[in-house]
């Protein structure tokens, strides 16, 4: 009975991997892409909106009953694959009531869209190449982080009076200094109305923004550094060990056959 | 007669590949570029209008009688060669009638300057270089436009109601977002105005910005990391390679004059 | 006696060099910056404002004691350590009695912050990485502040007049040129309106973009291939090095016992 | 007659090129920098512009002087080391009478300071680092130069009716697209304003955008893998030859000796 179970398990893991089953949920997410895309046109949704909706949650369910498929097949296996996690969860955040008013979880619905990803391996590829650089960098944001909040709670206690739109709290603060290391209208914008009243603000905010754009240079550098090396390494390096060490071994025993000649 | 054709046609061929027949053409792209500067200057126009379009047709007609030429000498093999493709197409956009009030079409003329790069071996050869550097990027621009379209549908579904002027349809969503990434206004010039209808819209907007900042410095570290290699090893790999089989085949030699000598 | 002394402070050094006190200090660290923040919200100070002020000094003398101990414990030598010296200055700052309205300094009492930096052992090898990659860009940096002064020596002398606001003396040209290099508002908000009154002006600015932007470019440059050579060649040179001396020596080795044989 | 010349001659050139002849001038350069700053401010001309213009003028004609007796010495041979070449254009730009009303010529004064490159030799590497880098960008330079120029004619040909402030001609179009390049308000202040007029202006300036982006950042991976491998080879690779010519040498020499012990 057991062994009936494992073998239909088998059997339906067999089918949810094969390419034709792969290629028809590429096809459906690509689909519904596009119906979701059709949504957001009050023309097409005045004309035929009752068929999207419909269509939509047909797609929908599709998903629900393919995830169900591969729970079922592969048990708590499911869960070691990380991509077949994040496909559980951006299908169950679709599956929210978000009729009731919620806009916001109506849109998150377009994120079904990110699971193209975690079907086609190039993408995957690429996003998992992001991924694996990241921890390289945490100590870089992690000091980023420090300098935001250091800066933060500055720019609201030295103008959170003055201007509260911009440094009011906390919070506020965090943006507007996001924009300023951007650059994004920093002068003319935040810097110079400060400065109208604080003629000093540019000691604080030209050093911010030296610090915080040298600190993502940085970044930068230990990013294309760090892939030059993968890139370098890993091939290259293997052939020239493998290659110095056929060089000594055979002088080694050239080194043997003299001593054996000399003797 | 088969025969004195195909003469014919070499003797053409080899005209029309002669460095005297290439420089000619390249001058009189330059005049024509010349020209077509000059049309855009209604002083010019008003004093010298009639015979500025008359050379202007004339470099034209040189252009079309000088494809005309590689077509009749080089056949189908014409079209073989993509920048005689281009050439073609380049110098066709020019033929279609634009004095009928498309500004846009007779503005299109200007592209005939483009048709330098396929002369000029040197910038022929960075375009190269440019063109072979895309697919390489390819999936990082694949997995770019999903985001965009994402971000697309989610933009215009949560703000398009309320701004209608950046994020009515997803074209204007799009575009509204491309804005953004580039880092134009996006805080003063959208996102605060935003802010003030949903005050969590950085929720959306910041994210995004660091999503497509970070693809696009992976766009920029894969360029690096790609041309790097490419002008690294080519040389630099087979040189060593050949040095490690020679090295090898000596020591290889020396143990088995060795074992001549030992036995 | 003198003996005894010195006892006293090993104890006391590896007291304060012990795990346990470094990771006290580090929370300590961490519920300061909480303090300091909640400081900035006007709501929570006048519920608990008493507390905090109180909890802070509380940080604060710990921090002193904290110092005092390892200046009693290495004597001079404490001045060797340059985080030491740090964490002395920042704490020396927030001791300058500064509820005598300087809001200033009261502001800078965050940057206590900062001695995360000098506890965390990952965080100062980023920030050391950051101060070695200083040098290497003196010469450059030099260039720039050159570039800066000849150029805000020009500016205040061609628009200070009719511009006072961005270039009415040496500063505040040095700022609006340097809200110029990076490209923040620099046509719309300042060029365009100073070409309404000295129309070549762009014939200053737009030079003044391209040299300080391709200086930038090639800071960067450099500190990318620094970089890189540190991450390559250490290791990597090493044991090449190693190899060749090795391969080297066992073929001198060889021809000599090639010359006692044939001898 | 003509050897006590020569003579002298030498001794001047030894002199011209002593340390303390160099450290002389290049205080002096740094004193003419503080006087042209000086200048800049109204209050210390009212107090004592005559004084500071008695100094600017005696630091002038010991520039004068010196490249008098540099030209004196070395006579043609001056002019075969640009760098003196630039020291006389500088001084010379500074001897046009500009007290006749050209505030462009006096403010050019401050042009003098740049003669400290050409003293110090650790910024006179830079710049020539700059400068050699030059060459190798010129192709990149060229195609962006014909992407401004057809941008330009394209530009005005199809915005410069509506919008004569921007693009009214090939020199405003090209300053405007020099602007959107630098995504300086490419947005708001420029392509939403001209697509409220043609509402398909983004199709011209996206494209563009995309293009003159690309074509920078290839140039910036170009300048990166030069100065890499500049870095990178010369030493390296100077190395790995002799070393392998050596073990290739020692290879054959110890083949020669086996075949003379075979036989």
């Amino acid at each position: 009975m057991a062994d009936a179970r494992m073998v239909e398990r088998n059997r339906i893991n067999d089918f949810v991997e094969s390419p034709a089953f792969r290629n028809a949920i590429f096809g459906i997410i690509i689909f519904n892409a596009i119906l979701l895309g059709l949504e957001t046109s009050p023309a097409v949704m005045s004309f035929a909106g009752g068929l999207i909706h419909f269509l939509d949650t047909a797609c929908l369910a599709i998903f629900v009953f393919e995830i169900a498929l591969k729970l079922y097949a592969r048990r708590l296996r499911f869960f070691t694959n990380p991509w077949a996690v994040f496909d559980l969860f951006i299908v169950g955040v679709s599956l929210i009531p978000g009729s009731s008013g919620f806009s916001v979880l109506r849109a998150l619905r377009i994120l079904r869209v990110l699971r193209i990803i975690s079907i086609a391996p190039r993408l995957r590829r690429v996003v998992e190449g992001f991924i694996t650089a990241l921890p390289g960098m945490g100590s870089v944001f992690l000091l980023m982080a420090i300098i935001f909040y250091i800066g933060s709670v500055m720019a609201t206690k030295l103008f959170g009076g003055a201007f509260p739109e911009w440094f009011g709290n906390l919070g506020l603060s965090a943006y507007s200094l996001f924009q300023v290391m951007t650059l994004e209208s920093w002068s003319m914008g935040i810097v110079r109305p400060v400065m109208e009243i604080y003629p000093l603000a540019w000691a604080f905010f030209v050093p911010f923004i030296m610090v915080t754009t040298f600190a993502v240079v940085n970044l930068l550098v230990g990013l294309i550094v760090n892939s030059m090396q993968d890139a370098h390494h890993e091939e290259d390096v293997a052939k020239t060990d493998t290659y110095r060490d056929e060089v000594l071994t055979r002088l080694e025993a050239i080194e043997a056959k003299l001593d054996r000649a000399n003797r």
